[in-house]
C-alpha cells in the first residue's frame, strides 16, 4: 500500500454519489425564481420545479414505493416528466418512461416486464393505455395526468396527478442513490423485431451524460431549450437533467408541428433544442408564412441518422445551426458528437454539409468510440473505406438489459458495447456510419451503403423522403431498391431517379428498382425497412 | 436485491475511473492540429502535449517510477509543468508541485515528507533549491527544465528535462488510473504557523473540478487561457486540466508583470485567465502606458479573498468581466462562486461590487457548501448577520491530510470540510466570509471582521493595499487596528483615515490604532496577518 492510500478513506465530506438529482436541488437554491419550465400558459420557477418534484416524490413514498421500484410514466412533454424525472429517482426509484406511440400490446409487455407498480399516465393517451392496463394481470396504481394544454380524455386512475401531489407537503430530504451505480430509469428500446429489451440507466452516466450535453451544446442559465425531442426518448437524450444543470429554461410542446415551434422560438427566445432528423426535414420544408422570423441563431441537435446535407443546408438558412449527434437508447442518447473543424468553414457548403453529416468523436464524457472488427475487435484502418462496427466504452453506457443477461453478455462482448452500425472511419478519426448491420447491401460481392444511396436521393429537388433496403437479386445477389416519397406536387419516373443516381455514384450502387409510396415509420419515426425489406421481396 | 441490480454489474464497456487525463487523449485525437500550448515563441499543438506528456511519462517509468510514487516539480508556469500534469498521473504517480516562493528549510521538509522520488526543477530556481536538495538524505533522481524563456541558472541534476524525454518513444498506453479514488497530486498548504500540511487529491475530484470550472467560466474550444495563476497554486486550481478538457489554448507566462500581461491579452486574444485579488489589484493600478488596448471581453476569476469594490470596478473599466470564486487547497481550489443574479444588473456599482465580492453558492460540481457553527454543526440562519464556519462536502474535496491522520478527522469532523473561514449567509444564500476564524476581531463582546473594515479602507482614494488586525485592548478586550500601503506619491494621516472609517461604517468598528508600510506577504501573495499581529502587540 503507498503512503497515498493510508488512512485516506472516502467519508461523507469528500465523497457523494453523482446524481442528476443534485442539479435541481442546487437550482432551486441559487437561482429560485428564475423560469424553469414553460408550458402554454403554464410557468414554474426552480423552486416550485423542486417542491412540485418534491411533493410527487412524497406522494409515492406515501403509497410504499421504495427503492428499486419501477413508476412507468406516459406522457408528453409536459412538466409532469420533468418532475417525475427528479421525483422517482429522488426515493431510489426507477423511472420507467413509455414510447406514447406504442400499441396496447407492447405497453403492457414493457408494464409487465419492467414490474412498474405506478403508472402516471396522460390522459390524452386513455384509449391505448386502458387496452393496455386490461391485457395486464399485476396491480398498478394509476394516476392521471390532466394536462389543461391537452384536449383531455378518459380518466382511468384513482385520482389525478395534482390531487396526488397537493395532499403531501413539499419538503423532502433525499438520501438516494447511495450508490451512484444504482439504477435510475428503465428505457425499452423501440426493437423493429420481437420484444422491446430494457435499457437500465444508473446515476452516475446520466450526471455524466448531462454534463456532457451541458458542455457539447454550450448550455448555460440564459439557454432556453424547446422540448421537441420526446422526453421519453434516451429520457430526452439526458435533456431533461441537462438543461436543469445549466439553470436554464425547459419550454415544453407537446406535439412537434411546424408552426407551434416556429411560434414558441420567436415568443420563447429559444437558443436550443433537438430532434430527429424527421423533425429538421418537417421544418425545413414548412410553409414559409408559418415561419416566424426570430433574431438569435438557434442550436439544434440532431441524431438518430446522418441528417441529409439539403436538410442542414436548408435549417441554415432559416437561422439554425446543426450539431450532428450520434448514440443509441444504450448510451442514453447522445455518444459521440461531430465536431466541425476550423478548416470546414472554407469547404463548398455541399462538402461542409457531408462533413456534418458523420457521426464524428466521442462525446467527453465517454471513454472512447471506435469502428471494429464485430468479432476480431481489432480496429479499422482510418481510411475512409474499411467498414466495422461502431463500438463505445465509458461510463455513459446502460448498466445492461433488464432481465436479459444473453443479450447484456452479447452486448458488451469484449470489453466495448456493440451498437450493430456500420461504419467507417476517416483519416482525421471522424466515423461515418455505412448503415446498420442488417441494412447493408452486399451486392456483386461489394458492400452498398444504403445511406449513402438515400443521400444522393435526398439531394434530387423532387424527394421528400427516401430509404434503400436490399433486394434478392439472381445476378448479384442482392442490388439496392428505393422507396420514394415525391414533395407535394411533384411527379417523377423511376428512371428518371435512376439517371440521377447513376450521375451522382459508381454505378454499380445504382437502385436496381424505385417505388413511390409513403414511408412505413416506428413509433419514434423511424423509417421500418423490415416493412420495406418485405414489399421489395413480394415486388 | 432489486430486479434492477441483478447481472447488472460494472463492466470494461460500461465503467471506467474519471480521470483528468481522459482529456488530453480526446483533445489530441479531436483537434490534434490545434494550438494547446503558447510559451513565448514555443508552440505546442494538441498532438505534440500528448506526445511530450507521454514521453515524460514513458521516462519516468524506464527509472522505475510506478504507480503511488511521488514526483516532484519545482517550476513556473511553463509547458513542462503542463506535460507534468498529465504524464504523471498516466503513469499513476503522484505529482507533487513546490510552491516557488518557498524556502530551502520547507522545501526540504515538503520533499521529505511527500518521499519524493524525482524532482523536476526549473533552473531558475537552483539556488534555493541546491540549499534544499543539501539538507535531504533521500536520493532523488533530479531533472533540470532549462527554459529558454528564462535566464537559466545552475543545472543540479543528471540532464536537462528534454534529454529526459528525447530519448523514449512517444507511444503510451496507459491503464491508470485502476481506481478513480487513487491519488493524483498532492499539495501543501501555504501555512503560516508550523510545517505545511499535504492535502491529496484524487482522480475523480480533478476531474469533476475541471468540469466545474469549464462550465461555470465558460470555457469552449475557442478560449484562450493566461497563466497569470501559479499552475502550482491548487494544481492550477484544476485550471491545467480544465483548459485542455476544453481544447482550448493555454499561455504560459513565467511572471505576472502588468506589461506582459496586457500584452498577451492583446497578442493572443486572451478569452480568459485567473488569479488572487492582488493580481487584479497589479494590472487595475498599473500605468496607462502599459495597458496595451485589447477588443474582446476578458473573463478573469479570482478567488483567495474578496475582491475590493474598488478593484473590480477598475478591472471592468479595462474590459475585464469579473467572477469570484472561493476555495482552498483542500478543495481544489474553487468550491463556490458568486453567480451574479440578473436583478443585481440595475444596482449602483458599488452595491453591485459589495454583491460580487461575496463568496456565493457551491460549484455545480460540489455537492454542498454551508456556514455552521463549528461545534454543534446547526446551519446559521440565512439572515447576513449570525457568524459560522463555511463548510463543504462533495467530490472535490480532497482525501485528507498525507501522514496526518489527526488533521484529515479534524478537518473533516461531522461529514463536512472545516474550512477554518468565519461568514455569514444572505437571505438569498449566498455566502459571504467575514473573516478567517483567527483574524476576528472581539471588541467589546461585539465581533468585528476586519475583512468589512478593509473593503471601507480600499474605498479611500489614497489607499493601495489594507490589511486589518485584532490588538490587545484594556478597555476593550481587543480593538481593531489597521496597516495600510498607500498609492506613490500620496500622502495621509492616521486621523484622516480613522475619520473616512468613521464616515462609512459602525463606530465600535473603527481602528484605533493605523500604521502606513509596506505589508508582509507569504510566498503566495497573502497577506501575513500574523506578522501584522505580532507588530501590533509591540507598538
Amino acid at each position: 500500500m503507498s503512503i497515498f492510500d493510508f488512512q485516506l478513506e472516502k467519508n461523507r465530506a469528500n465523497f457523494e454519489p453523482l446524481s442528476p438529482v443534485s442539479f435541481l436541488k442546487r437550482a432551486a437554491q441559487v437561482v429560485p425564481d428564475h423560469v424553469a419550465i414553460i408550458h402554454g400558459k403554464r410557468r414554474y420557477t426552480y423552486k416550485s420545479f423542486l417542491d412540485r418534484s418534491c411533493r410527487l416524490a412524497n406522494a409515492l413514498s406515501g403509497r410504499n414505493i421504495v427503492a428499486g421500484d419501477c413508476v412507468a410514466i406516459m406522457g408528453a412533454n409536459t412538466p409532469e416528466m420533468l418532475e417525475a424525472h427528479n421525483a422517482v429517482p429522488m426515493i431510489g426509484a426507477v423511472l420507467n418512461s413509455l414510447n406514447i406511440r406504442l400499441d396496447p400490446q407492447t405497453i403492457a409487455f414493457i408494464l409487465e416486464h419492467g414490474e412498474a407498480k405506478v403508472l402516471l399516465t396522460d390522459c390524452a393517451f386513455s384509449p391505448v393505455v386502458k387496452d393496455a392496463l386490461a391485457l395486464i394481470d399485476r396491480e398498478i396504481l394509476v394516476i392521471d395526468i390532466d394536462d389543461s394544454e391537452s384536449e383531455g380524455g378518459e380518466r382511468l386512475g384513482e385520482m389525478t396527478y395534482e390531487e396526488f401531489i397537493e395532499s403531501v407537503s413539499g419538503e423532502f430530504s433525499s438520501e438516494q442513490p447511495t450508490d451512484e451505480w444504482q439504477a435510475l430509469s428503465l428505457l425499452y428500446t423501440s426493437g423493429t423485431t420481437g420484444n422491446p429489451k430494457g435499457c437500465v440507466y444508473h446515476h452516475r452516466g446520466a450526471y455524466l451524460n448531462a454534463i456532457g450535453n451541458m458542455t457539447t451544446m454550450g448550455l448555460n442559465r440564459h439557454s432556453v431549450y424547446l422540448w421537441t425531442l420526446p422526453m421519453f426518448h434516451c429520457d430526452g437524450w439526458t435533456f431533461t437533467w441537462a438543461v436543469t444543470a445549466s439553470m436554464g429554461t425547459h419550454v415544453c410542446l407537446r406535439a412537434v408541428e411546424p408552426k407551434a415551434v416556429f411560434d414558441s422560438i420567436s415568443e420563447n427566445s429559444v437558443t436550443h433544442m433537438c430532434g430527429a432528423p424527421i423533425v429538421m426535414n418537417l421544418l425545413a420544408n414548412a410553409p414559409k408564412e408559418m415561419k416566424t422570423p426570430f433574431s438569435q441563431t438557434v442550436e439544434i441537435a440532431t441524431g438518430g441518422a446522418a441528417p441529409p446535407s439539403a436538410v442542414i443546408e436548408a435549417m441554415e438558412a432559416d437561422g439554425f445551426h446543426v450539431t450532428h449527434l450520434y448514440g443509441l437508447t444504450e448510451t442514453y442518447g447522445p455518444a459521440t458528437v461531430c465536431i466541425p473543424q476550423d478548416d470546414w468553414q472554407t469547404l463548398p457548403l455541399q462538402q461542409r454539409s457531408a462533413r456534418m453529416s458523420r457521426q464524428g468523436v466521442h462525446y467527453g464524457t465517454l471513454e472512447n468510440a471506435s469502428v471494429k472488427h464485430s468479432n476480431t475487435m481489432v480496429d479499422v484502418p482510418w481510411d475512409g473505406e474499411t467498414f466495422g462496427e461502431v463500438m463505445v466504452r465509458g461510463n455513459t453506457v446502460m448498466k445492461g438489459y433488464l432481465k436479459n443477461t444473453e443479450a447484456t453478455d452479447d452486448a458488451f462482448s469484449g470489453g466495448w458495447f456493440h451498437s450493430g452500425d456500420i461504419a467507417v472511419r476517416h483519416a482525421d478519426g471522424y466515423i461515418e456510419i455505412k448503415d446498420r448491420s442488417k441494412d447493408i447491401i452486399i451486392s456483386g460481392g461489394e458492400n452498398i451503403s444504403s445511406l449513402e444511396i438515400e443521400e444522393v436521393l435526398f439531394r434530387h429537388p423532387k424527394v421528400l423522403e427516401a430509404a434503400v433496403v436490399s433486394k434478392s437479386d439472381e445476378k448479384w445477389g442482392e442490388s439496392p431498391c428505393a422507396f420514394i416519397t415525391l414533395r407535394e406536387g411533384e411527379a417523377a419516373s423511376a428512371e428518371e431517379i435512376m439517371v440521377f443516381c447513376r450521375d451522382n455514384m459508381a454505378h454499380y450502387k445504382m437502385p436496381r428498382t424505385v417505388v413511390f409510396c409513403d414511408l412505413p415509420k416506428t413509433s419514434t419515426g423511424k423509417i421500418q425497412k423490415f416493412v420495406l425489406r418485405d414489399q421489395a421481396e413480394n415486388l
